[in-house]
């Protein structure tokens, strides 16, 4: 049978590890596949490094719409990121009718309902295993592993430049400036890291993860995102000496009144799975009401990890080419007409359990004024930790860990404790979820 | 669109979990599906037990073949067990044109590659995503989640009941026979636990993830087969103090001359994810030549998270009715004609470090001798841990960590060490993954 004909759009980290290992793996996928998959066409502004790459292999162009015109071509692949140029390309291949491969998380999160109508419409595939998680196969998994399941909630370490720059703070001690410096110098974080250090990255694969989860469309716009940048090394050795790790999770949970969608430094406890992922590698836990926990871990990143997961959807799609729509899974797991607009809670309304750290004046009396607001408040105390002051020092640090309560409670008593005369500086709130 | 008609062939304890499931999540699972899943009819020879569990909601009788030749049956369930019966009715619903979901992994793992070929000529699907480690969706991931990849090495906790006793081990300093005691008392363990604790379940959950890793037929008696029935406490103990942690594992690694089927006890890193992995639950880690490392884990039996699988089987086969057979993810992953017939080695073939105990005089020369043999043997020593002799003892406890090596080398030089005058008893060895 003739090989199946890919073109690429973008041949950079990702697109190069696509080419090398669909080469390299050739007779591995063609005997699972059941017929070849070849690039037939690759685009990229980048001509002359492009011809580098592939040789004589595969014809290369500047034009994307050379690719996605050229009738030949069945399978477009979009590896060039981003809202903009992406999302008309992406458009365009599905008018054409190719069916698409995207490793691109933005996209999907953002204007991914957009997309999934016109592919729809066009009984066109689109298929985005790489937008979440690089190389675990987590989209399967939501999709086709755990559909027996209402799903509870998902929380997962989806941020490798993250996960490497806490794991690096907590072993050597260090602050988040300094460990982010370290991190671009390894080449885990880019000279921009904006997207990953403020939980943006985090948040489009939360998201993209709560509506296949929840048969919900994507919400981005209502995601609550929150980076690691304001962390401070201090509570991360409390956390650790109360038996837990700090890392950045993105949650989305559903609750009796809507769902949750967030990304924020965590409190996770020491002895679970996730909360020993170290360094750049990512791990997402499931919770179904049906299988219990799962975890799904592996590479989160890099040319051939993401390569595995865009060709792993290109085996997909070449399997179903001649089946009919009906046979194929659904884009967000659940049918076009069975997804449901499920409100995305404001944080207020979260509930959740907190890590508290508040500067106090080492004097009888304090522990019981804070107390009394918490109560006041229906928030109960699961774990303090009280330091002696300092030699000749007036004032102390007290930690304190809560139960769950709604963040808006959690809120009100913040204020009134931070007008308390005995507490001085800010109170440092860090979101503590138990995850069993 | 009228549900689909699943007939059930058993409704013990996972039976159950997929008829309380099905019916729970029947919204959920109608939404992803795009039509209903509804269990026709039960076979179960204890039909008042079967009557009172589905109430007036399915038919129940106690003939299987009654649900074989009911036309109105789409698919097969079977959840008998074991080699017998449960191959005759599955073979007869292949022939019958069903299509079969079964968790039995004694008889995908014996008589897979007959019930395939039978399946294949007939056109049917045949499904067992709950035979292998229940309800974490490692099948799907092999088959479908990693096609892009060369598997190299599978290494999986997948044996809950071993998995529980060794960590009681650990945990409380107990010898085997004790802990065994209590997970009989608790459920754990079965009244005979021979298949658990002697390493057979575990070899047929490893021989089927090795057929679909790497696209070769079922070789079950080719396993190498090691329980813990002989594991000592001591090892455990000794493990830690050099940074290792006792799992059995069953593993299946592709070499340039063969594939490794094994399962035994294994010392691995503590610093590994797996190693962390604690009482009943299971977990795979898979190498691919792309993707690196990745890791899945969750229960891996009981009720609910094993028709969590089953039921997840329903639904691809739901989805794919109408479709060709080309359109199928293929039983083994590979194309049933791209399936190679690769050796399973011997076990003096197999490369893998070992940990060694030996009971060695108390004096000098001892540890010269023993280096020197492991050195003819081409046997270089990673680290080593003398205990100081006890007041009055004359012996002590040597134990020591090799670079890897063919087993039959290690073998050979056990024997030479065996037979020095300065070493007692037997020397114990137990072999050691690195799993990086």
């Amino acid at each position: 049978m003739k090989p199946i004909q890919v073109g690429l759009l973008g041949i950079g980290t990702v697109g190069g590890g696509v080419f090398t290992v669909l080469e390299r793996n050739q007779d591995e996928i063609t005997r699972r596949a059941g017929r070849g998959i070849r690039i037939n066409t690759v685009a990229d502004l980048n001509v002359e490094r492009a011809k580098e790459l592939v040789k004589d292999r595969a014809q290369v162009v500047s034009d994307a719409r050379a690719v996605i015109n050229n009738p030949e071509i069945d399978i477009v692949v979009e590896l060039i990121g981003g809202y903009g140029i992406a999302k008309d390309l992406v458009l365009e291949a599905i008018a054409a009718g190719k069916h698409v491969v995207t490793a691109n998380k933005a996209l999907i999160a953002v204007h991914g309902n957009e997309i999934f109508k016109a592919a729809h419409e066009k009984g066109v595939m689109v298929a985005f295993e790489a937008a979440v998680a690089g190389g675990i196969p987590i989209i399967k998994a939501l999709r086709e592993g755990l559909t027996a399941n209402r799903i509870e909630w998902i929380a997962g370490i989806i941020n490798g430049t993250t996960n490497f720059i806490l794991s690096e703070m907590r072993d050597k001690g260090l602050d988040f400036a300094t460990v982010l410096k370290e991190a671009q110098r390894l080449g885990y974080a880019e000279a921009d890291p904006t997207f990953d250090i403020e939980g943006v990255d985090a948040a489009h694969k939360a998201t993209i993860m709560s509506a296949i989860a929840f048969g919900i469309p994507m919400q981005f716009e209502k995601a609550h995102v929150e980076g690691i940048t304001k962390l401070d090394a201090i509570d991360i050795k409390y956390a650790e000496q109360l038996g837990y790790r700090i890392k950045l999770l993105g949650i989305a949970k559903k609750t009796a009144t809507g769902v949750e969608l967030r990304v924020h430094p965590t409190l996770i406890p020491t002895k679970r799975l996730i909360a020993n992922v170290e360094g750049a590698m990512n791990a997402v836990q499931v919770f179904g009401d049906a299988v219990g926990t799962t975890l799904y871990y592996g590479k989160g990143a890099g040319s051939e990890p993401t390569a595995s997961a865009v060709i792993a959807d290109l085996v997909d799609i070449t399997r179903l080419l001649g089946a009919s729509p009906e046979s194929r899974v659904p884009y967000l797991a659940f049918q076009p007409d069975a997804v449901r607009d499920i409100t995305v809670l404001p944080m207020g309304e979260i509930t959740t359990s907190y890590y508290l750290r508040l500067r106090v004046a080492d004097q009888a009396g304090v522990l019981a004024d804070i107390t009394k607001i918490l109560a006041a408040h229906s928030i109960s105390i699961d774990a303090l930790l009280q330091k002696e002051a300092d030699e000749g020092e007036s004032q102390t640090d007290l930690v304190a860990l809560t139960h769950e309560t709604k963040e808006k409670h959690m809120l009100a008593a913040i204020q009134e404790i931070q007008n308390l005369k005995t507490v001085a500086g800010e109170v440092v709130k860090i979101r503590l979820e138990n995850l069993s």
